[in-house]
């Protein structure tokens, strides 16, 4: 057996079809957000402005944030030093979930070191909590719910993306009286569009499912105290167990659930992917936590990011470029071919100091890939204004190419 | 379909078993390692010594991580705000992927956010890497590791645990040609025994089968430069992936492999659970590499640390005690009974001051649970003379009740 060999072909082939990823190795400068270094393979250094981050808001430099876990550090060290069964539970967490309940109006929270492992593990230990399950599930669901559900081995559905009708012909073939479970997203982070959160909790209702919501890209960041879509929609109080990260628009790092006691109780004591993993650093928590507690009242915040996405997607739009919006603070700009995406993004970073990772398969279907900008409150004027000047340069010049190519 | 009944019902399992977890709440304070404050239910507060934590060495409070994890935060802010694809890619990552790349002697390695994910991860992606691929499996390997492996749907096979004999025969009955991962771990952290490397390097040599070695439980405190049992025993080369973490001896979080840069490469190419997760914080990173640095010379904390194990376990047999000794740091002392285990383990608590969490099913098959001590260079010998001392007086009350109760 050629080992070597076996794993040559695995990379080739992810070259071949233009997705190998080569990860852009940046520091963000405290202060200065969006602007970070660029550390080139060479060793030089470049400025630049990353408009792909995940921390929506800015909040990772927050000061209130920083404090928090500075003072936790001193106080309380580095790490937990074991699993949350094992001396790993400190007040850090405790306050964090206590933080995290009450913002989705909810009796508990669970902290996981990933929204990843929180769905991962909570959707794979349903099915041993409810016996006969099944698990019906939006067709574009994150990986991480796919994985959970795929992994908890019941029987599962998938509907339609965003499908209410699909939904509910598959829930009428459904043995009444067995339990069942909705799973979806509040925002599909890659086109940004909102699940019907309204509509799928009638249909829970009418059929005694329990629905399960991700609001990865939405907590913080919508809802009058940041509780996301379904607070924002008063919706909340229908939706059973509702996912969160802290890693995103709060800026700091884990996830969590929030749901009944009981049912937190339940997935506490039967997730081997919570059980068996050392929990958060103290330090992390108390980050969260501060950053969780500071969105609950800062609403300014929260609408002059959308106010941003709203600038950045309406100048784009007016350059002609395909945006796809649906009214979120997601902007794609759809490109459609794995190879020119890459070159944008390389001429982006390398000619304009603009950071924007080419989004591919497996992360978006062969054939949709895109350029996905965040921009947030750090994002001033000045900033957008370049942007949109290199983008119009460089669709222009791409579109060149494209035209050259097909002749 | 009554969700709240079947919740109650599979919690009510867990209290008719005696296994249902209580999280004692606790705050470890820095320079008093292992003192700590244990946060009563009804809010009062006692002071405890914690000899169930996994910061082995307490590099939890060493200057050298705290002051590095400072540094990042003030530098760079919070969280990563990225996957590590899509923006959170940052020099502390490499500088820690580098500094365990060279503890390992491999060409690279590859940071997860715990070692819980990068066994299931890694082990899970395997099998799309190399095509027919058969795992066999030590028998008491890590849930993560089992979970991993099943995740990974190829064909597996599980060897008695350590008997090499049993693990030849399973090799002997594969058909020649195909590809083969043999993983274990190099110390099983329930007993402290250790796996027998050289054996099943051999082995892998003589049937073509890569390996793979969770050394969770010994990297930082085995080897002369803390790259765990396979480097006591010059051996790491001949390990083909070592994963380890940076949550337990190194006093931080998170978890990684280590192996040549192709298989690193394959890995982070198609690993879900790398893919599409938020990367560690900067300073989480930070505060791990610097720790891992340290480590590589303070062959002094390392000494110490199997002095006091060894102290610890010579006067706990002298009581009469039955501890489970393989020669590693872990000090396991046998209970065999969910009950008895957490009623000694309240007592310790609750008139001791001794924090000592029971090990139960599912950590521990049922009928092996145990009270598992973690001494370490900062547990000193008062604390050591405090600990026997209760052990020796809570001993004989739970033996009294035992006689009791079978009279």
């Amino acid at each position: 057996m050629d080992y070597v060999n076996a794993l040559d072909t695995a990379l080739n082939r992810l070259h071949e079809e233009g997705r190998y990823r080569t990860f852009i190795d940046i520091e963000r400068r405290k202060g200065a957000f969006p602007r970070a270094v660029w550390r080139k393979p060479d060793g030089s250094e470049q400025e630049i402005t990353v408009w792909c981050g995940n921390d929506y808001l800015g909040m990772g430099q927050h000061p209130v944030v920083l404090a928090a876990m500075k003072e936790a550090i001193e106080a309380t060290g580095a790490g937990s030093g074991g699993t949350r069964n094992i001396s790993g539970t400190t007040v850090y967490h405790k306050r964090l979930e206590a933080e995290l309940a009450d913002l989705h109006g909810k009796e508990a929270a669970l902290v996981f070191t990933s929204a990843y492992i929180a769905n991962d593990a909570t959707l794979s230990t349903l099915p041993l909590l409810f016996p006969d399950l099944v698990i019906v599930s939006d067709a574009l669901n994150h990986a991480s719910m796919i994985q959970g559900i795929r992994r908890g081995g019941c029987e599962k559905h998938i509907f339609r993306h965003n499908d209410v009708a699909h939904l509910r012909e598959i829930l009428e073939g459904i043995t009444p009286g067995r339990p069942i479970v909705i799973a979806f997203e509040s925002i599909y982070s890659m086109d940004g569009d909102f699940g019907p959160i309204r509509e799928i909790c009638d249909l829970a209702e009418e059929f005694g499912a329990l629905t399960y919501l991700d609001e990865v890209h939405a907590v913080g960041m919508y809802g009058p105290r940041g509780g996301g879509v379904a607070e924002r929609d008063g919706l909340m109080q229908r939706v059973d167990i509702i996912n969160g990260t802290l890693g995103k628009a709060y800026g700091v790092f884990g996830g969590y659930i929030a749901a009944s006691a009981r049912m937190v109780d339940a997935i506490r004591s039967y997730a081997p992917g919570f059980i068996f993993t050392t929990s958060l650093p103290p330090a992390v928590a108390a980050g969260a936590a501060a950053s969780v507690r500071h969105l609950k009242t800062d609403g300014a915040l929260r609408d002059l990011h959308q106010q941003r996405a709203k600038t950045l997607k309406m100048r784009l739009r007016a350059l002609g470029l395909p945006i796809i919006d649906h009214g979120s603070h997601i902007v794609p700009v759809h490109v459609g071919n794995p190879v020119k995406c890459k070159m944008l993004s390389d001429r982006l970073l390398e000619d304009f100091g603009i950071y924007v990772q080419p989004i591919n398969f497996p992360t978006v279907p062969r054939g949709t890939e895109r350029l996905r900008f965040t921009p947030s409150p750090v994002h001033d004027g000045p900033m957008t204004d370049h942007l949109v000047r290199a983008m119009d340069r460089l669709w222009s010049h791409c579109a060149l190419n494209r035209a050259e190519l097909s002749a």
